[in-house]
């Protein structure tokens, strides 16, 4: 069978994108390689493309024949305004553009794709939300992390490091007391005050702890350290965003996963 | 540019499967237009394919040329022991197969996948582990629940609700202080000890909840109920596995995310 049939036969079930329709879609966490088929099938439809910094160029220009809207962020920090994102998606629906709004990783992980997908409910306009990998598991994967271990944890929490100040800025100490590895996007921002939150919660200071820069990217790297030790990790080895923070017992599993040659 | 050229393009900088290689592939959630491209290269490939019962098989059946070895679990039940799994990849490997090991979700989330990787690599099988859409993040999208919402949460958990028994049981009553939404894989079987641990640790008996059965595929069903009601809902909705159990105030978005006709 050739790829093409495949491609048609495992998407011919999912509908096709039409005019005023706005599908949110998660481009994963950087190669271009772990974007899912029905994501790739939204690109080729779309012929308005809503799009975020971290998402890959390669990625973007699947797209060939969209008109393309940068509404870039970075760092959680806003270039453009939300609601002028929620705006211009309403709008281009509107207009009978067939939209896809890329974001990265899943855009419904602390991708704030409900605050948009709210707007298009709140204004009528059709719309689906199209899985993308996370980029924690993607990025763990890639760094050769597994995010559970059987004799290591039952669970594992998903944190934004972003929100610090807000209302929605998780309990830190709390989630230490439960004992359960902790992945944090977009976190080198308050990683400070959240290590000290981690350890003020119980979490012991060698607990292993990595940084994972650009995951799943040609020039992603992972650094290695301790929960006491990661900040001046961070700092000695330049660490900058993107990056994954990771907590917990997991991140020994690394070297004892490491192929041998 | 024509679909195959374009899978071409954002899959030429991976490595091609080599004879005596394993690769541990996630299928994701279900619905097969969930796989990534990485994966379905995979598939193309392979000579050898381990899988689950949780795989479709419209995508098994995209391995055509590949000799298929069912090792099928179901709620977390093995039919055929690990070590068992274990052992066949590592012997597939040594005959010089391509072998990929086809998991449903991610094969580093619940799935085992570190403890098939650890035997590899003990055993010197070069392997690589491909992400796939895990079945929390497919199943909520799909449910219309998102998995993170400024204003409610800036965590989440996942965890399993079947390792009740061993030493992974995670401590339910800690992971509910930390007030942040909890998806539970394969909850069923102990979900009333589950739910009387969560009340237990403080969540309210009105915290929104919900069941996700066969999340991704056409015969998806979703319960919405309580905490204190869910036991009871998922008993009078003959709720059978595979399903997901989410609890936390993301399950109350789904009403306000529904598409207004």
């Amino acid at each position: 069978m050739t790829l093409s049939s495949t491609f048609e036969r495992l998407t011919a079930h999912k509908p096709q994108l039409e005019p005023g329709h706005v599908w949110l879609a998660g481009s994963g966490p950087g190669d271009p390689s772990l974007l899912t088929l029905e994501v790739l099938s939204a690109l080729n439809q779309a012929d308005a493309l809503v799009h975020d910094a971290l998402v890959s160029q390669e990625i973007i220009d699947v797209a060939e024949q969209a008109e393309k809207f940068y509404v870039g962020k970075r760092g959680g920090r806003l270039s453009i305004p939300q609601g002028d994102i929620n705006t211009l998606l309403v709008k281009l629906a509107k207009e009978g553009r067939k939209v896809v709004r890329l974001k990265g990783g899943h855009p419904y992980v602390f991708g704030r794709g409900g605050e948009e997908t709210l707007a298009l409910a709140e204004s009528g306009i059709p719309y689906r939300v199209l899985p993308g990998v996370t980029s924690a598991f993607g990025g763990l994967t890639s760094a050769g992390i597994p995010a559970t271990m059987r004799g290591i944890n039952g669970a594992i929490i998903l944190a934004t490091g972003f929100a610090a100040v807000s209302d929605d800025r998780p309990d830190w100490q709390a989630l230490a007391r439960t004992g359960q590895p902790i992945v944090i996007y977009m976190g080198l921002t308050h990683m400070e005050a959240t290590v000290a939150d981690l350890l003020a919660g119980g979490l012991a200071p060698d607990t292993p702890a990595a940084l994972i820069e650009n995951a799943t990217l040609p020039q992603e790297r992972t650094v290695v350290a301790t929960l006491s030790t990661l900040v001046e990790a961070a700092a000695r080895e330049t660490i900058v965003s993107p990056a994954l923070i990771v907590v917990g017992g997991i991140v020994a599993m690394r070297e004892r996963l490491a192929a041998k040659p």
